[in-house]
This record gives C-alpha cells, sequence and structure tokens, in this order.
C-alpha cells in the first residue's frame, strides 16, 4: 500500500464493513481514488442515510417516514397477527412470498449467550407493550408468526418467545423448515431433512 | 430492498464499487445503517482522501506530500533507470521486490484500442518531457525499465513505449514473464512456460 496517511485510513475503514478484507479494502480505495465524483456521492449517500433513516416507532423497521413505516401505515394490512422477524431486511422477504398480510415487528437480533446477546438487548420488551397496547385498544393480537432464521441463536429466541406468549394465551407459529421448493432430496443436510420428516404435512 | 430511498441512493452508490454487487451493496448498506459511527468514519475518510491526495508531479503516483511523493524525494534512489507502471499501486509492488532503487513513472493505464485508450489518454507525454528534462539538466535517463502487466494491453503498450525509447537511443527493458518461484512447473499454463522457455537465462 502507498503509504498515505488519508489512503490507509480510507482503507481501514473499508475493511471494517462485512466481507471486506484489507486487499478488497485497497482496491476499493484506488478505485474511490481514481473517481472524485464516486467518492463525492458515496459520502452524500452515507450523509442522507444517516440524516433521514430512523427506526419506526411501532415495528423498529428502518423508514425515512416521519414516525411510522409504510408497513405500519398500510390500512390494508391486518392487525391481529404479527409476524416476529430478526432484521429490517427480513420484512422485504417475508413480504416478498405474497403470503403474509399482517404486521411486523423487528427484534433486531435474537438471544445469542455466545456474544452476551439477551432478550434485554433486543426489541423484546417493546413487543410485549404493544401486544399490551393492542390488548388495551380492544384489537388484540390472536396471533403471532415467528419468522426466525433456523439456528441456534434463532431456535433460542423462539423457545424464549413461545414460552411467554403461551402465558399469555396468544397463538405462537413458527414458520416451516424443510427442504426448499425445486431442490433435490438427495442434496439436501440430515438435519433439514430430518426437521422435513418431523414437520410432515397431513394430506 | 426496503423501499427507503436515502438507503437505496447508498446501494446503487456502493455497488458502482468493483467487484461489489447489488447483493453485496445491500449487505453493507444494512451494516451502514447499524453503525452510524462507521458511517460516520467512512465520510470523513472519504472526505480527506479528496481533499488530501493528489497527484505527484514528478511520477504521477498519489501523494498527500505538497508537491512529489516520497519516491520521487528519496535522495537516495538513483535517478538514471526509470521503472514505468501502469497503477500508483504497482510501484509498492516494485519497490516491495528491494531489487531496484531507481525512480518511478505511472501512466495510470494502458494503451487498449478496444477500450478507446489511446497513448494520449495515458501519462506518456509526460514519460517524453521527463526524459527530456532529464537529458537538458545533464542527467540523462539510461534505462526505462517497463514493468507492465504481461498482457495484451500491457504487451500493445510495451511494443509502442519500446520503439520510441529505441528512436531516442535509451535503453528499454522489460521485467521477464516465465514460472513464479515456489510454484510447479506442472501447474503452469502453455502460454506462460512458452515464455518462460524464450526468455530462458544463460547459465
Amino acid at each position: 500500500m502507498l503509504r498515505i496517511n488519508s489512503l490507509e485510513k480510507l482503507v481501514h475503514q473499508l475493511s471494517r464493513l462485512p466481507g471486506i478484507g484489507p486487499k478488497t479494502a485497497q482496491r476499493l480505495a484506488y478505485q474511490i481514488l481514481r473517481q472524485p465524483e464516486l467518492s463525492q456521492s458515496l459520502q452524500e449517500a452515507l450523509v442522507s442515510v444517516r440524516e433521514q433513516v430512523h427506526l419506526c416507532e411501532r415495528c423498529f423497521s428502518y423508514t425515512d417516514e416521519a414516525e411510522i413505516c409504510r408497513y405500519c401505515a398500510d390500512a390494508s394490512r391486518r392487525d391481529d397477527v404479527l409476524c416476529v422477524v430478526e432484521e429490517p431486511s427480513d420484512i422485504v422477504r417475508v413480504d416478498g412470498s405474497g403470503v403474509f398480510r399482517g404486521r411486523f415487528h423487528v427484534l433486531h437480533g435474537a438471544i445469542s449467550p455466545l456474544d452476551s446477546v439477551g432478550p434485554d438487548d433486543l426489541k423484546i420488551a417493546e413487543l410485549w407493550q404493544r401486544i399490551d397496547r393492542a390488548q388495551a385498544a380492544g384489537k388484540p393480537i390472536e396471533e403471532v408468526i415467528l419468522a426466525l432464521d433456523p439456528d441456534l441463536e434463532g431456535d433460542t429466541t423462539v423457545l424464549y418467545l413461545a414460552k411467554v406468549l403461551h402465558e399469555r394465551g396468544i397463538k405462537a407459529t413458527r414458520i416451516a423448515s424443510g427442504v426448499p421448493l425445486g431442490s433435490d432430496i438427495d442434496f439436501v443436510d440430515d438435519r433439514t431433512l430430518g426437521r422435513a420428516l418431523e414437520n410432515r404435512v397431513e394430506l
């Protein structure tokens, strides 16, 4: 690397991004040096994201609307079903399936004792408050669909949330794990196939 | 992608970087959203690179020094040998070999008729001016080492530069192509091995 202080700082900042190693960061930095216009646009984009995007007060997804995001503001969605996801980006995936027309709630992560992420580090208290508010307003939430990742952290979070939801008498469901559509059973790993067998659907 | 204008703009700018596809750009943008501090540091790094880094007046590498870069300012380097490279980053590679202790000259690319890059789009006129100035100052350049990539564009540029250098009576050399050290002849492609045979060195 050319020993230029500001260039090295840029490489360092770029290499903090996920999946960007020191070598890639160098290549990006040189490209940015070659294109001042790109550098300028990138900088402006960073500023306007920081200035305009914030968390939705209701579902904790990202939004640039005044208070609530367009999913929360959409009058055509059902209020009595809530889909809980780990990240704001998961909302787009669940919505894209076209099957779910209720509301969302973003946890911003999953319980992970190994990374010292407990329930208090997530938007879980906000989930209970939201359920209480709906109850108090006479429009109780009937079902909470847990659309969390089928990994250790997701499983832990599902167990935790389901226990509290059951105590509150609210139906808790989890999206199914199994063989992806269009794939070949031959190529599916043992644990996924095991889960698919356990979760088999009566015809 | 969440339909947020400023977020989409950030993704667009990130995906203009080399090797960053739309999917990676989305992942980076979400990470930047999660870490306002990273966004701020990245922005400041972009600004300071734009403000501080410019081309060296002599060799056309990047520098943050007032006029000439540290390679041009280094009094311990020889003035009579010039190493011509395509990109500023190549200087670090050539210098890192520890074998070359002369000066550098950056072309900022190579001749590529397919991409409509001709000699006028590169720092080639500046190379001739530099050679003329050295001549006029009574410290003529004795040898120009062409350390260009061994690909179609590099080969074309080498042929072009060598022709003019010969006309001017200056020794022109090119770094050798051949089998990389530590590699296995079994795994080297035919063209490289052919070049290694053509360029064989008498013992």
